[in-house]
């Protein structure tokens, strides 16, 4: 399998908050922005593997900001890093000015998602090259971030976490 | 303010598996099973600090078995540890088999959310007793995810994380 | 086939009613409630015969007081009889105070369900054991509501009404 | 307030099953299509009185075929007969020959609506009379229904139910 | 094939614009007016041709008056006109007066549906006999349009569309 | 008010086919894609004329190829013509190869967008520049397209269209 860069997992979505997108406080409803997330970093994820690509986990979500009703709300996903049989998918959203269009990023997610093919088994995925400077921080980052979750799900020892050991250390 | 009991905030909801809610391949989209986490830990939220309670983050949530069309699916949420104006709630899903009945858990889910006032803004809330010895382990351990948390969004120096930092002196 | 405690079949949902689940004053819309019952109900009658079970009849629904946008409302439903190849299953609606969480009954429903098989012939299902006061006295009246059914369908003589017509001769 | 025809307040609305409106076994929702029923018997109501109709009550539905993927469906509302200040509407269902076209019934409800002003305050409403002998029986049948739902409520003597005894008696 | 009126192709439904059907203004939202005009369209192309009838393109929808959360509103379909293999669908949309209950027409749509059979290949469909004046005119510029999607597709050069010219030679 | 490029217009989204947007033969309901073309197209004609701007006719939407379920599907919507109050909406709708990633056109549709102010009137809105070779096509174009509308809706006499009445001379 090739590597891929980052660049061609990139994959966009531009969204008017409908009414009944809204929760009861007339803001977008977490819940709709979830499953917004998930559909546009599944496509990301197929772009990146060419294979059927479903949801292993979130882990994390982080809702700064209020989004309003009648706002434009663009998610862009991108492979962060490629694993062995999962691959990190980083959503950036962003809400633009109504007069100068100016976008502002206003939440973040990072999702990991698997590879499966039709007996739903876990595939290889290719290799991920980060090409930017931003690619090649989150890249980097991503390990940490698989470090603890495998800690906190118990399936690898504090001691093991190589890299996240430095953190705590410096 | 008077402290509460982790029980107080039981939120429970039950579900049918229906067509509209499958992905492509005939399972439950990940993105309805989000936003069904998200309103039933609204709930659970609420129960504890009767304010009105919206989410700002999903810490972890994984999917470790596949949810089938028709199958019967149990969200059950808990407020796990109360901070001065956030609160942590755990969310455990189960299916149940089809003959005998037993529910097996299937996937958990973690969301922060906060209480906030008519002008959006936040407010303080009760302190959370924890009673079994899962709720004590669940407060235990929602300090450490927290420090994790800010870690990485930038708003807390590793050295300060005094719970996480033991977990890798050990 | 062994009989089962009313007890068995309790099947709890609890929602936040949103928008979009709204009619055009404002309120939870009629058929967005009825849709609600209707599939707890499917959960609850299927814990008590472990088939599929699918909705035969809605005997009654009465919408007592308006639920508005935001209230937290929870359904619950047990099956109340058995009959051969039917059972009659009541959902009980209550919304809860905001403030001290007490909940108030505001709508109740009885709903007829039906086993079938896979060719979508019905089965029959096991007996069902009332053990509480109020799961006799609903035990007790769902052999009128059947009879009152039977008439209205044509399928039944008022004078082969025994149950009935003890209500109208006192 | 002038009477009505009952003829005025017919409201016809027709469906494709579509598969967001089906269940696990393919055949339509029971939910969606008492979500249907209620929209339509609104517009029914409304049609009559001239006022905003909201559901009072569901006094029966009777599921006698099952719908498949793809029928389609037929609603047609009427109101049987209007009391001071809620009235009666029956919806029959129907689904057409694919070939012949030919229209056959498969279920029908009942339905009670009431004019609600802007306090939410029920309202009066014209009488209604019935032309045709169907809206004749239907006109009668009416009272007995409403006694019959008075007693299961309590809100009524068996004895005090002229209409309703008369059955038992014959 | 036997001919058929364009009577028997009508179709209708009605609806309430209810809060999750609306846009950002508090008005129904374009997207979902076009759904209910695409689902009854298919109800009326089928019922002329008695096969599996799919959307082949959308000639014209004019949004002339905006429609208010809360309005009753009518879509009333039939086909104006069968070519070998294709028919056009005019679908009138009115409100009705909340107090007088008399409808105007506030929209129109022109779509085009196919017949196709279970490879997926269009059918030839019965011819459509106009009876009434308006039918006819109808029936008349369906062939005008048509021509003229034909050259804006460019699949028909101008000086063949010998209906459309007349209009500018006039 | 400053002309406008037509690249700064540009408005992206892409979708996966879930089932809930699946018509009775397995592929993307009209309806659905109607309604996903209906709110991009809304988010371009913002982008031009920074108001809020609302669908005043759908011109011309060819459904040349059945998407399938599970397929990944992009819109990509563009203006074409600005006029005095109204713009011109593009929106090409590719699939993309599940292997290669190629994407290919499988739809295109026309829509018209009007700005409006508070009060609900139309605004004046800036004047478009085309700047590619296709930008300029579909710029002059829509000045064809636009006579056709107003003739057929009766609003221009066929002499009148000067643009259009070369393309019959020829």
């Amino acid at each position: 399998m090739n590597p891929k860069s980052a660049r061609e997992s990139i994959a966009v979505t531009t969204k008017v908050v409908l009414p009944h997108e809204t929760n009861t406080l007339g803001k977008l409803f977490g819940g709709a922005l979830l499953a917004w997330m998930d559909e546009i970093a599944a496509v990301s994820s197929h772009r990146h593997c060419k294979e059927v690509a479903v949801t292993a986990a979130v882990n994390n979500v982080s809702f700064n900001n209020p989004i309003e009703l009648g706002d434009i709300v663009t998610l862009e996903a991108k492979v962060s890093r490629a694993f062995k049989t999962s691959m990190e998918v980083i959503i950036d959203v962003s809400i633009e000015d109504r007069v100068t269009g100016i976008r502002r990023q206003c939440n973040q997610a990072i999702y990991t998602f698997v590879a499966i093919n039709k007996e739903g088994k876990t595939m290889e995925i290719p290799e991920l090259i980060p090409e930017t400077d931003e690619e090649k921080r989150r890249f980097d980052s991503a390990l940490r971030r698989r470090q603890l979750s495998l800690i906190l799900a118990g399936k690898m020892k504090p001691s093991d976490a190589t890299e996240l050991k430095l953190l705590f250390e410096r």
